[in-house]
């Protein structure tokens, strides 16, 4: 039920984007309990000056590469679940990509089943 | 007072979005009792590779039509109202527009009147 | 904590764009007492068609100079904080760009300090 948007700086490969696209959605799987196949994704390059972002605030040092997930999630999770899944996400990143985690900034919001529809007008909640 | 982000591929006409904007707004209304002249979109246009879904998760198929509606409302709306409004939505982005319902998402989040202000720098509840 | 997303036409200067940023953050320190290095935005330029706006709906008239500000912050204002703070805003951009307030509009959403990781995968709400 996630769906995520990642803002991210213009440049990577398309081999490089199917691997973040994958990584997030391996840590979802695997720490907030997302099943395999609900990948919804949108990834969203910002030209210099577009993306605006305070280099040290909350971080040890952000550089370009500054990447931020923006988390829309249609149930609750606990406080350890976040914590787990932000580190998880961090250390992925950084093995796959080189993408360092001072610059890895998530942000995650909650609504519920009853405001999905993943097709056909039918509303999550009326599946069973 | 809805705000509603549209996603989808590029390749649409300036005529076509028109529509979908035109039915968007129809069955917001319809539905949702949304004023007339209350409208309020933006169109997103993701080229190959960063629009992301699963083809089958909760659906009977997406195509490359797969279009996303991620809607903010300044109040609550019921199941039946919600469920009312993705069907009609999709009949009649299928009647008009060919867009099969099997590629038709929608994620709905709510905030209250005193979030929004449409101009001047007056909140919404400060109108009456 | 609060991220924001300005949706406006394209054809301001980098220097209009900081501007704009400088603005917005100056506002948010006055009036929604957040730290002075706490800055993080997106700007969205939208091509003819892609920002669908109502002209005349709760505005004195809305031109091609329409700018929206969607902003996620992480702890509550009180309704006299979201008036002063978008009273502010519509001044200093009127002040500054000849942004009309007729041509400002706000949305606000909110979540919570468990739900920000602003680097390093640790959760706002760990850091003490």
């Amino acid at each position: 039920m996630p769906f995520t948007r990642i803002s991210l700086r213009p440049g990577y490969s398309d081999a490089q984007l199917a691997r973040i696209s994958d990584i997030l959605q391996q840590c979802l799987e695997a720490e907030f309990a997302v099943p395999p196949r609900d990948r919804f994704q949108i990834f969203e390059e910002l030209p210099p000056g577009r993306h605006v972002f305070d280099r040290h605030y909350k971080s040890n040092g952000r550089s370009d590469n500054f990447i931020q997930f923006h988390i829309l999630a249609g149930k609750p999770r606990t406080l350890e679940q976040k914590q787990n899944f932000c580190r998880l996400l961090c250390e992925r990143l950084h093995a796959a990509l080189a993408i360092h985690p001072d610059d890895v900034m998530v942000m995650i919001r909650f609504n519920t089943a009853d405001d999905w529809s993943f097709s056909q007008g039918r509303m999550l909640s009326e599946e069973v």
